[in-house]
């Protein structure tokens, strides 16, 4: 959390006020000598990074009275549009693109808005690499063994004790760890369905899970999506009664792409929906803990009663991507994911679950949470602010109720797959929206990562891209 | 390495000289002073070792000479039978003894002659974990990002540069990095066949691989397999032919659990037979690294020219099972083998593979690989003793080449599951050999682990194996 120039540090802390509320349009913000009290920077620091967020539109200078909050233009942007067209069951066809867009995602030489994580000096490297070192000295034989399916008790023991934060109450006997929430998703998928079934999903959705559902053979429907609202609950309800749909893969906390939180009547209905149906829900939860405001929101699986819900989640956004450590709650297909997991990879390794376990038991996560959260919100807040200003008129953006990640609805015309190859001449990485849909949508939508640290750079990047959709 | 009474660790090196060849039956052993003396122990303890050796049948005591190594028992004893029944190709049934099998192989409270892992004390620990301790000092941020597939660069060097002790010579390029060989070899199967084709396998084959052929809604043809000389090359040719099998699994060197390494002009056959049909070979070389005796024996891959050969290996048997860390040489399949890693999982762990690239450019790997095979060597050969020594008439034991698994064949009126069931009441786990076939056979034939190392506890447990099967 350490890059960037001091003043841009500075001005983060008003744009987090700004993103969490705690500072509203018309609000004065604090004078420069109580900045420069509070933070232990220089008058001169503050003063620029206000000027700095002069410049950009975010606070605005009345002679003698000091800086305020301007109206942001962000909020006066639109959200995306709602689409609600029914599209048939379809195999989802190789997508030569996807290879080159993720290797130009994480290719060091862009500014990497098409990668999948955030910026790493957010995760708690630290205190994992203590924790780790303990570990490793008291139990130098931590690697010399499997730890079979379902997985270290200890860490199941912490998965089951938080997810009463979700609202959900689950024994950790039901829990089994995978290598990624992307691996449980695989497995969730495969305990409920074979090749050739259709899967409901949302669209636009995570293309990872559209991949994975291709890779297993199996179709999807895609049902018509609300940019804040979710799923057709009842084009939902006609696609399973028509097409027999074996599963609905939802993604109802802090959506990717489209970063809405379901509302829990909606997570009840879908519930109720498919206990009706007796088509099990694949819960994809990864960016659940990561909501700007409020309390953790709640799962559809706490509305569950007949173990229809199987909820995945992993670590990856909140404190370490690269330990591969992710879990599926499974209800009643628990024993069947615990037999994939096994002739699947056998188990997941020991040592990241040992320090996880002991990390989540040490009690810094809240912690650790609360600034995450803000620090994301006050990022979000910035890119949209700079989408608002930069980008031709007529661009909607999404309005993340939490994780990172922007939906941009660029105007019709723009070709979001020629943007990215422009894009990409001057360094910088999209996704362009057609790769989150298995029915050629979103053409002219983009995803932009917002997990990166804000810095001139990135500020740089987003006038560029606005130049370049313009 | 530092397990069990003194006096039977001497007695090891005694049993592992034998299994090496470098004592022969009828050879004078050091006398005790020597022993004494060269090992550092009094002679109390040199004397109790042999007294050890003596009540075990290994040696003879002769008056006024000294002692002498005898003719092993284990020697004369037959090995399994070869049974050349053609069956049809099958689907792998839900084998619902499996999970309990399993289970009581790794609970602790059994002698684990079940468990598919090798003592841990075998393994190099103190030295990975200075290694890993380095990695996290020096790359604190090691594992706050992912390494996309293929994987670690400076570990697929590593694997690639020591491919040529088998014969083989493949880019780094062409290694996708795993959680483990059994998710190498999943891969391998999604990249060339899908559910319902045909896969010829051994016969006996691991149950892991059977398994996992199973759960991909893949059918296996099992091609009579001999024991010594692996699956029968015309009996595999006319399964091609009359079956459009889609690839042949072989796990070449050291084979599990028969034991065997086949012989280059096999594999060159092998891979001849595979380019005239064109069909892919995946080859699971996981032991290969653990033959007891002469260079490390080459790979079916050597022999390829077509790309056809995908080989699956891993660092579990040799270096430390819970890092998780296979990988595969994919040939022509590798853009597949690499989008499939992808979607399944994202990516393996990067902390592991950065701390094997060090270990494997270190150089420790073949001082640590020389110990280990002579122990495992005399390991192997103790339990064979034993086993020709405690078990009923009509015994047969496999003559292993390497690794350290044992497959006995009981005579026929025992039934080995019943076995299994009596042994664990005994708190002792066997794997009775139903599992490792898909159809059925193996009924009265058992594989027994000797990963463990040999103390009273391990001699007292085939006491009673042998008894429980008379």
């Amino acid at each position: 959390m350490e890059e960037g120039p001091l003043y841009v540090r500075i001005a983060d802390t008003i744009t987090q006020q700004v993103a969490v509320g705690a500072l509203r349009p018309g609000d004065r913000v604090p004078s420069l000598r109580q900045v420069s009290r509070q933070q232990g920077v220089s008058m001169s620091t503050a003063l620029q990074a206000y000027l700095w967020l002069e410049t950009r539109g975010y606070l605005e200078a009345r002679p003698q009275s000091g800086f305020f909050v301007r109206a942001p233009f962000a909020t006066l942007i639109p959200e995306p549009q709602f689409e609600a067209k029914p599209t048939p069951p379809t195999v989802i066809g190789t997508r030569a693109i996807l290879s080159d867009i993720m290797e130009s995602a994480i290719d060091p030489a862009n500014v990497p808005f098409g990668a999948g994580g955030a910026d790493p000096a957010l995760f708690p490297s630290r205190r994992l690499n203590q924790i780790l070192r303990r570990v490793v000295r008291e139990s130098p034989q931590h690697s010399m063994h499997y730890i079979f399916p379902p997985g270290h008790e200890p860490l199941r023991r912490q998965i089951a004790r938080r997810a009463s934060a979700a609202g959900c109450r689950y024994s950790p006997d039901e829990v089994t760890i995978t290598c990624g929430a992307l691996e449980a998703v695989n497995l969730a998928l495969r305990a409920v369905a074979r090749p050739g079934d259709v899967i409901a999903v949302e669209s636009p959705t995570y293309f990872g899970v559209l991949e994975s559902i291709a890779s297993l053979g199996m179709r999807v429907i895609e049902i018509p999506t609300h940019p804040q609202n979710g799923m057709d609950l009842d084009a939902l309800e006609r696609a399973i009664r028509k097409h027999r749909v074996k599963a609905v893969l939802v993604l109802s906390n802090c959506h990717n792409p489209l970063g809405y939180v379901l509302s829990d009547d909606y997570k009840k209905s879908l519930v109720d929906l498919a206990t009706r149906w007796d088509v099990p829900v694949i819960e994809d939860d990864v960016y659940g803990d990561l909501t700007f405001q409020g309390p953790r929101p709640r799962t559809a699986k706490s509305y569950d009663r007949k173990g229809l819900v199987l909820l995945c989640a992993s670590i990856s956004k909140i404190l370490c991507p690269g330990f591969r450590l992710g879990w599926v709650a499974a209800g009643r297909y628990r024993a069947d994911v615990e037999r994939l997991k096994l002739v699947t990879n056998v188990s997941s390794p020991p040592l990241p679950q040992m320090v996880i376990a002991e990390f989540l038991e040490s009690g810094g996560y809240d912690r650790h949470l609360t600034r995450l959260r803000t620090t994301l919100a006050g990022q979000v807040e910035m890119v949209r602010q700079a989408v608002a200003k930069y980008f031709p008129d007529g661009t909607r953006v999404s309005r993340p109720a939490g994780g990172y990640m922007l939906w941009i609805e660029l105007p019709p015309r723009v070709d979001a797959v020629k943007l990215h190859r422009a894009a990409l001449a001057e360094h910088i990485s999209i996704l362009p929206g057609l790769i989150f849909s298995a029915t050629g949508g979103f053409k002219n939508h983009i995803r932009i990562n917002c997990g990166l640290r804000w810095t001139p750079t990135v500020d740089r990047a987003l006038v560029t891209l606005g130049r370049l959709a313009r």
